[in-house]
């Protein structure tokens, strides 16, 4: 290997970390979990791991939790531990999305850092409500979207911000996947049940559930603000209460000059698309283009010049990419990687917080105004859809 | 080679071919003329090769053309050419757009056939009458929408026809192009300057250049008929007159129980595509991807199982692809081909014209009909976008 | 379109062409009349088209010959059209591979150039025969190795003549085919029962069929030459008594200073390729990939920069490339261009012929020699083989 | 995401961990520590952490060991935490080469299992008695040949081992690199000066490095044993002292009725290939492709039908992949995650040990078998290409 990763390990005292959600048996809390340990930046001390007291102990337990710091209920943990000598300085959120309101509540109010899963709640007016408590609190509030952390995707931001594309013209995302093609909710799947019940996921369903991703990728990358946008959502199964499809076009705040236009489309009926997303920027000199499936490669092209593949932590690829990188170029980094890259950058902002100093400028990563972000997108995906697709600002 | 190609060469006299346009530098009248060589149904007989006299007839001397048959004007040589023993057939019309009604105009009104560059004509109120025109003439009118003549995009419409993917819900269309990204038509090229003047092009910039292939493909891949649109155009280069970027989203007329939806996005000012064209329909047993500039793949996903790589004339290509393919698998075709298979498929139904025969069902080429859809389409995307993306009924 | 195509078409009379075998139902006699046809270089005036005379006949009769013009045999053919006014002044030879040498020696010696299907000969002696005859007479002689016909080798060969690539280290060939892996020549298949027979494919089955396209492929870009090689060559399928499957190791004659290496595998059993013929060539300063079913991409990496795709007549494709292309960019061209190229380039080598004229220095197409050349490789594999992979030079 | 990943945290008391090498800034040892922490089944508890007592005790100190357990020596670690109560169980060894037969034996004879990095060791003299040592021992030797980790790696395996590809005729490997294009181990690139250093590296270069890599994968996958080969060996760059490219051509035994052939290229000096790894596996009924660069797909043709892409967890992809993968299709895992199922596979065969059970025979890791046979195929190669290519038996 001719070129090393820069990503280094832990060189200070671990991250004491609680969790709330993510009993057996429950995805995204083995991911979280994952992506906390890999570069060795926490350690899982507590948890209100389960709404249920016995699934909460029985996972404690198989966790190798001190059974002393395995608690019935997110508040009385966040009580606890906010008192204990050596109690949790950071508290890991992987509930469905409508508790993530309360729960982060608790614990910011307390001091205690929340790295939360997406989306930020079930209702906008939760994310209003959690924007302000985040604002006032003096601990980090940290959303784990997570295709953000992909080094590809640094890299793009990175020489969009650079300039390296002129002013941006376009931005198109794209998210399908094809999991929801049939009815499988009626039956039972559980992942299916609840995101295509507006009870549990909020307003929207494919907009909600990865539209969000797309959106805030897009953003992300092109750096620009979302002015108005219209909107055409389907539920083309049979009797399902969201929206499993949607078509979006967007028009962007003027920046350098140009007012930018971009499309986006999520699907979850689109047969042959396991995970899709990809997201497209052009401007006046040059385009990229990044998949989330192949995540190691960015193509750019410098407009009038050859297609180039600039690949993870390979020539062409830059200081923003290699900050989040372990392993060389040749050898890829996936989906944890990039995960695992949101809790390490969690973890050098609450270390600098620990040591009272400022934290690098390089460090990014998603907070509640992202999240606030998205819960506004499907808002105004579902009300300009209602009325025809007029444009609707956001 | 193992598996043999199914085209064949002309077994009758070749059709006797005329060509309006196409002089010396055109690029486009020299793809006509080898489109019509190649599988030997035509000869290339007479010509009114160029408005200017003299290039008219160095053009026809430098071709090979019997001087008697060089003609100043199209009118002259519609005229003469109807009245000889063995005068011309067939006529290709290879003009800038706004001489198509006219010029085709003589020639059907003779009984000539005419195959015709596209777009159909520069206005929409020609394009009417040309319909008319063609339906009262006992010639043929074929349009020259090579696209359709790529083998795989018969495969994918032959597989969507039969029913493989199920009903219809979705159809994705592309065509992006980065050539007029920035404004190359001020400093005077050429093929740049007329494409963006409303004067030779019509209302539609890339729209009509573009946009209408796209939109052509995913009608006849899918099967499926336009209803209405939402359109959001731009000028991203300033100072230009036309469109060079559209986002559209669509709506389609119900079938098998589905009011199916898409989108198509046209752009010449995304760096990074040549001629970017990809069209992806989705159903609910399956989807299907194809991209122009790898035309002998086809990406078929039955749902719930592995993609698939479907080959020109390879495992799983069948007899719609193969009777418009020369070559094995594994060796490609090309735009040439494709371009070829509209004058071959052409040709099969003049030589039944000729003989009195029924054409063969299978035998498919673009239509004045399909030329009509497609200046509706434009003006329906300059309709909407003026009004701001409201939804308009083609 | 934004850039066009610079292959032109015929500007002067076009070339009297006979035809050596090609009746009805011969799939490369067919190739061979497109090709001629594509740029309109060619008239086919005559025609020796079968060794059965009725079939002849009926073949001249559907490709419209002049029947005072159909032979039946290809000597009858060359002594008549030698003495005719208007006599064809090129012939094509389409034949069996052991008539090829006889064939091609009534015309050479009339001084009618000849045009001859690969391999060059059955046989060694013959191939060594030809050559002599090929020296010695006036005429041109043009082998249709056609793969040296694709723009895009012609730019990988261009940009290794020109040092970007330093100095040529490794050359990687390869061409697995899977149509031959089971035995279906017992079955009678004609392709495959005539391409298993040693006495009418020699003594090579894949080496003499697709390793000799490798092989000239790889000589052909890196401009080397080969000076011994190593093979191991088999028949997986029981019972056939060709080669369908070939290792060899090669090692070049010294070239600035470097003694270059390179492998090639051919073979015919390997299930998932259909024409998988692909040349990598590595140098001290860059690297270059050619696949052949994506003939219009060149893959370029300088040493220490990013991998960019060079499209054909796209950013970075150059005049090399550009002569032998007819469409702008983006619009992909194929097998029959790249065959067509061939005789395009053969006609303006006869063209100077006729006018006593010096040929332009770029025009480049096969000879004699890469036919000699690959009945040697294929000489030396199987001597090679049988002496258990020893090194046998060429 | 509709399916989950499979792979279980661990439900066990954690492996404690010892490990020998792995200081600040090396690289390799990071990487296992990386892996041994994915998955939750190792604690780190102590090291011998670099052969410098004052580099050894600062990385101990970075990486948060209890200072009394960061050792001076691997012995001086070997003896005292054999007698600890709570000693380590398991030992990473990440050294230089020539260091692990002697660091393995400390451990393995006091019955502390060992995972050693690869290649084995730097001689193979030293590799036969390390096999004997440890057939001897109690303890466990694992070898991390990471890429037999990749989950589609062992759907490959899978796939032929069940027979869906017939009878195995060819296995082409290939791990082609660029880093050492150029002289850089004389300018003290680190990582360059080891890898071309006989006394470090042993006797092969590109073969020990890269070459052992590829050989191990094709027959991992195609269950497939080495019988004898034949390889040329080369050192471009001048000066160099090891091989930096091979070209190798390979018999097995028969299997099946067939005696398979193959090739293996391994370099590193082909400019456009970062870690190039690829292995093509080809039977009577079908062909597979696996690139590691891309390792969540695995194409698959079944021969006669189109060509498949199985993905990660996917559709077609099998119990043998989805054992041994976290997060669902579409989210792409990596080399990192590869890593960590080396290190998972013998975290449950020291579970079953620490219990006395039987192992789960799906449990799959690299043993000191593969070692040695990576030293007696490069051993093998070396004397070839001495005798000029001549077939030696290994």
């Amino acid at each position: 290997m001719a070129i090393e990763g820069s990503a280094s390990e832990s060189r200070q005292p671990r991250i004491r970390l609680g969790m709330v959600g993510g009993g057996s048996g429950a995805f995204i809390g083995a991911v979280h979990r994952i992506a906390a340990r890999l570069d060795d930046h926490y350690e899982l001390v507590a948890g209100a791991l389960s709404s249920s007291p016995e699934k909460a102990e029985q996972s404690a337990r198989e966790l190798g939790l001190d059974p002393s710091r395995s608690y019935g209920s997110f508040k009385e943990m966040a009580i606890r531990e906010a008192k204990l000598k050596n109690g949790i300085e950071a508290v890991a959120i992987v509930t469905p999305n409508h508790v993530h309101y309360e729960a982060a509540r608790e614990f910011l109010k307390r001091g205690i850092h929340v790295i939360c899963d997406k989306p930020l709640t079930s209702t906008l007016a939760d994310a209003r409500k959690l924007k302000k408590l985040a604002e006032e609190s003096d601990a980090l509030f940290v959303l784990t979207h997570n295709y953000t952390g992909y080094p590809m995707v640094r890299q793009a931001r990175e020489m969009v911000a650079s300039g390296e594309l002129g002013a941006i013209r376009l931005v198109q995302m794209e998210y399908p996947q094809d999991w929801l093609t049939e009815d499988i909710e009626s039956s039972g799947q559980k992942q299916a049940a609840w995101r295509t019940d507006p009870t549990k996921s909020g307003a929207g369903g494919s907009t909600g559930d990865i539209g969000t991703h797309a959106y805030n990728l897009g953003c992300f990358v092109s750096g620009l603000e979302l002015e108005e946008l219209s909107a055409d959502l389907d539920s083309f199964v049979p009797g399902r209460r969201l929206d499993d499809n949607a078509h979006v076009m967007m028009r962007f705040r003027e920046k350098d000059g140009v007012r930018a236009k971009g499309t986006l489309w999520c699907s979850q009926v689109a047969p042959g698309h396991e995970n899709g997303l990809k997201v497209r920027v052009y401007g006046t000199k040059g385009g990229l283009e990044w998949v989330q499936a192949d995540p190691n490669y960015l193509w750019y092209t410098p407009f009038g010049e050859p297609k180039r593949l600039i690949t993870r932590n390979g020539a062409g690829s830059g200081p923003a990419a290699a900050r989040v990188s372990r392993v060389p170029s040749g050898h890829p980094e996936g989906y944890l990687e990039g995960f695992a890259n949101i809790y390490s950058e969690a973890a050098r902002a609450i270390y600098a917080r620990r040591s009272g100093t400022a934290v690098d400028p390089a460090v990014t990563y998603p907070t509640v105004d992202d999240g606030l972000k998205g819960m506004l997108f499907v808002d105004a995906c579902v009300q300009s859809s209602k009325r025809n697709g007029a444009w609707v600002k956001v």
